[in-house]
């Protein structure tokens, strides 16, 4: 058996997210699309493993999944071409290699690197539509970055999960946290060695409250962390703005 | 009667191109989507008018149309938020005015200013794939530019028009062009008096030709442009990477 590890960049507009859907037909899912074209490039059946779910209209630049496959049809950089020549415009594959038999996508990730992109503006952009969210209130973003101090390190994220999400845990340590402006454009960078359901969106859209200055000030984001209540949190903000940059092992 | 004027921002991906297509059924063209809005504000039967075509998959900044309405309901400054109630997402109008009765959208343009977008990169994008073009091939920037200086002026342009056109004359004056490139995106913006059929990606269709040093050179360029041969002309590059950014009055 060989072990293959690739990575995937994909927009996720068109797609009910990474996972395939075992009891709905009509679902196009990006996890079935890969499996589908691997299994046409190896001519077996294969299980494409990903890095973990993204949700429907979430992007990627940097997925990571793994095949366990026989053939030894393909050299492994020959396999994003292979692939890329069965996959749609808006999934492409690339950097493949040959990998230790006990690596697995998701079990081995040690951290991921998501990126909540905001576009920050009078009026929306017909191009950004599906790529951002769009904010007309004007942000302020070192009250922004002063709130985010708050998240960094390892705490108790439950009011930062969608509720009714079960967990075993809901510790997590963000490593990195980003807030930053170009042009109209703000992104929010967080990197952490596991993120809860909805995360980067829920905090997202809480630093956003806070941007805008009204609702809730640093200190009380603070408090919000500390409550582990999701109600205290802002809103989830929607899939188009969230994209996977880079999964780490 | 009140003339009124207004810019329309549209991502062309989804559609036949600005033209209402008189024949066709089962065609969407983005005037057809902007008269049928206005028809609804206005409450009465009305045409609207663009500064010109734009192809299929063609993108607009600052297309600009006027409609010759009746109506007094609406005052110019609340017509985009109108329109825009009534218009699907990857359409935007901005910037009304009323404006004088002899206005007209395109009778009235004294000069346009398109751009062309190139995605200059070893992999294709995503994102980028409908609204650039890809090219893999390196590009020489300071070559395109000098053979971009042969087109500026007042020339007969019938080696940059899509064989076949029939036009009263093939002169126009290039006002202005910039080959500019940032990050890995190349653009070729042209402003002129007015356009040929394709003027502008069989301009950055001969332009990419020089700019991978290989077939046509910038010398080269000034000759095609004498030869009046369509068939000495690069490639007409696909729609998706051309912009209509602003009309000039």
């Amino acid at each position: 058996m060989r072990n293959l590890k690739f990575k995937l960049s994909y927009d996720g507009t068109n797609y009910n997210g990474w996972q395939i859907q075992a009891y709905q037909e009509n679902v196009t899912t990006i996890q079935g699309v890969v499996q589908r074209a691997a299994q046409e490039i190896f001519d077996e059946k294969v299980e494409v493993i990903g890095s973990g779910r993204t949700d429907a209209g979430v992007h990627a630049l940097g997925q990571v999944a793994n095949v366990q496959i026989v053939s030894h049809k393909i050299p492994a950089e020959k396999v994003p071409k292979a692939l890329n020549s069965f996959l749609p415009e808006d999934i492409r594959a690339y950097d493949c290699e040959e990998i230790s038999h006990d690596f697995h996508a998701r079990f081995s990730a040690k951290r991921k690197w998501y990126r909540y992109a905001v576009y920050n503006h009078s009026m929306p952009s017909v191009f950004l539509r599906n790529y951002t969210f769009f904010e007309k209130s004007r942000l302020d973003i070192p009250l922004m970055r002063e709130a985010g101090n708050y998240l960094r390190g390892t705490h108790n994220f439950s009011s930062f999960c969608a509720s009714g999400s079960l967990v075993k845990s809901y510790l997590r340590t963000v490593k990195f946290l980003k807030i930053w402006k170009r042009q109209k454009m703000i992104f929010i960078d967080i990197q952490a060695d596991g993120f809860l359901y909805n995360m980067v969106r829920i905090i997202a859209g809480t630093l956003l409250e806070v941007g805008k200055g009204e609702k809730i000030t640093p200190q009380e984001l603070g408090q919000i962390l500390e409550s582990r209540d999701r109600r205290k949190a802002g809103p989830t903000l929607p899939a188009e703005g969230l994209y996977l940059i880079k999964v780490f092992y």
